[in-house]
């Protein structure tokens, strides 16, 4: 690795990888994110959920590269203690966040779901971290310092992963575009991939919004080719737009 | 984890792995294996063909588990470079060693391959080190101290395992027992933790399934004592069963 290049590295956190009991797929999605980004992942740990081993991995990564993500354990179960062992990393308290309660809320509001204990314990957010969106499942994760700390179901992992790229200094500039679908994958899957098949210097991601009362799917595309992510963002959003008027189908207005 | 605890750590070698051009399945494959046998996979490192990070990563394992497993960089290439940072962190030399020779040279007589430089590479192995068979393709991995070094090529680090498998001082007997929940990680969360705050003998999971068109949770308990495992099973199904009566959930028969 060069002294110029952009470095990372990633902390997988959960027992279930280690038991087996959950196959890894954060490791690969990461892994081709960072090279599309021209970022070189060096790196990788899995620990356990034990604090005192999620504490020493983070700060071992942190020191050591330009940017270290981290996904699992933000769930609202006693088990889920990233943001704990976050918050003792970096020596800083672990209030509730009002921007976190508030979007949490706002979709409780909406699907009818009971705000418990358990459900706020999503919104303990490190002081003087900034959050990070979570479309799909509202729960946001957050950033901090160079820790960037993320969910560990995949869908959720990938949308934030895509949600922070423009904030991160790649070997390559890197562009997105979002295009909103309100159908579902099953409909948009054949069309999909015939034009990624075509685009294979263009990334296209597909991210199924949930808990709310309509369908929703964020397709996001990336490239650090402008010319080629327009045209086939142009190519997405006709498709998008031939379903919503085959099925009568308006998207609202308000913002996720 | 609990000092009586058999503890492995895993450390996965290759640029491959961490650059997303391959998909690592050893990482699972490991994470099967050893809980099958009792021991607890407690920590996982992935490092690049470097060889002062394999060198440190191997010695920062060996010093605090029972047993290290390695996969990858044992080919033939000059980016194989895993015999090379293990012989620099047992400080020992990497001579040829005569069976392991004898083994290729028997393989490749058969098969009529040359001999060559980049070939007998595969025969370097630590003074010292133990041979571990290779049934698939006849390179073998080794053994030097509490470390296992093996292929990256998972049927051959499948079939290491296997080999060493007898060898290995497996831990007590875990079972496992799953409850499934057709409601989220947010209804259950807090009796969960209570339940769980009262057998610390018993590891309690929580698994969201996503992708289906209903709710559904897996709780998976998992303990060496089958009274115990029994009855925190037992408490978990109580809470479920009483969740589902109250809302009115019926669990579909069908597989997941």
């Amino acid at each position: 690795m060069s002294q110029t290049e952009v470095t990372a590295g990633l902390l997988v956190i959960g027992d279930e990888i280690l038991s087996g009991r959950t196959k890894d797929l954060n490791i690969a999605a990461t892994a081709e994110f960072c090279t599309d980004l021209g970022i070189a992942l060096t790196e990788v740990r899995v620990v356990p959920d034990i604090e005192d081993m999620i504490v020493e991995a983070v700060n071992a990564l942190r020191a050591r590269y330009r940017y270290v993500f981290t996904t699992g354990g933000i769930g609202p179960t006693h088990d889920d203690i990233t943001a704990d062992a976050i918050a003792k990393a970096f020596e800083v308290a672990l209030p509730i966040n009002d921007q976190a309660r508030a979007m949490l809320e706002a979709r409780w509001k909406e699907t009818g779901t009971e705000v418990t204990n358990a459900r706020l314990r999503m919104a303990r957010i490190p002081q003087g971290a900034d959050l990070i969106v979570n479309a799909v499942s509202a729960a946001p994760g957050f950033r901090i310092g160079n820790v960037y700390v993320m969910a560990g179901v995949p869908v959720i992992m990938k949308a934030m992963l895509e949600a922070i790229a423009p904030t991160l200094e790649g070997g390559r500039k890197v562009e997105s575009r979002t295009v909103s679908a309100g159908v579902g994958e099953g409909a948009l899957g054949d069309p999909l991939a015939e034009i990624q098949s075509r685009y294979d210097d263009v990334k296209i991601g597909s991210y199924p919004q949930m808990g709310h009362t309509h369908i929703l799917t964020h397709l996001v595309l990336r490239s650090s080719d402008l010319t080629r992510l327009d045209a086939a963002t142009a190519e997405v959003q006709a498709l998008v737009d031939g379903l919503h008027a085959k099925k009568n189908i308006t998207l609202p207005k308000e913002p996720y």
